[in-house]
């Protein structure tokens, strides 16, 4: 496999690591992801990492990379799924995954996207006015 | 890796499957599938194989599979992401993937459950707001 799927979902995409990534795969998948958002104009990034019990300086780094990559383009990047274990070594690693929003779950991820970039194009109906 | 995350959205669960399956993976994930639906009280399962170019008749009768345990759980399958080349092995195959249905992407195959299912009734695990 040298590709990794990205699935849009509405305003967003979902993007599932399920194995450690290596060169060619991260390459391929900023560039993946770069596209994707440029062509479905999505809003926002989900990266699901629940399937990964460990995680390295490189697979941090890619995080980042992609998070930057999506910020320049006007897209919010979530993190989803870090397990316990990988929680501890991303801060004893000293890897701050920058620019990146993180969630405990795909749900909680959408809502704070959600929240991020406010309702779809259309007036709000809220009693609040947006500033 | 010998699992497959499950990722709940709403009331539907997906799975995105990025690795040929071996035997202990497609236990696994069988298993871990039916044990989702029973927790979460999913309505729909999603099954994204948008990163698979080839599959075997194991694949075919795993998702069959899957298909009918959800079934009888209440919850539909929709296999998602299938590719071209896969389509015409799967016909070549003889595999019809009983009781599964099928859409091209993941947005049109949760636009199908919505429609199989109908509109979400009252909400279950939300706090209880009177109007």
């Amino acid at each position: 496999m040298d590709r990794i799927p990205i699935l849009k979902m509405g305003r967003f995409l979902l993007v599932t690591i399920q194995v450690d990534l290596y060169d060619r795969l991260a390459t391929n998948l900023e560039a993946d992801l770069v596209q994707a958002v440029s062509t479905t104009g999505a809003r926002g990034v989900l990266i699901d990492i629940s399937a990964l019990t460990i995680v390295d300086s490189f697979m941090g780094r890619i995080i980042g990379n992609i998070g930057s990559m999506a910020k320049i383009m006007d897209a919010e990047t979530v993190v989803v799924g870090i397990q316990p274990a990988v929680a501890i070594t991303l801060i004893e690693l000293g890897l701050e995954l920058k620019g990146v929003h993180t969630a405990l779950n795909v749900e909680r991820g959408m809502q704070l996207l959600q929240e991020k970039i406010g309702p779809e194009d259309e007036t709000t109906d809220d009693d609040s006015s947006t500033e």
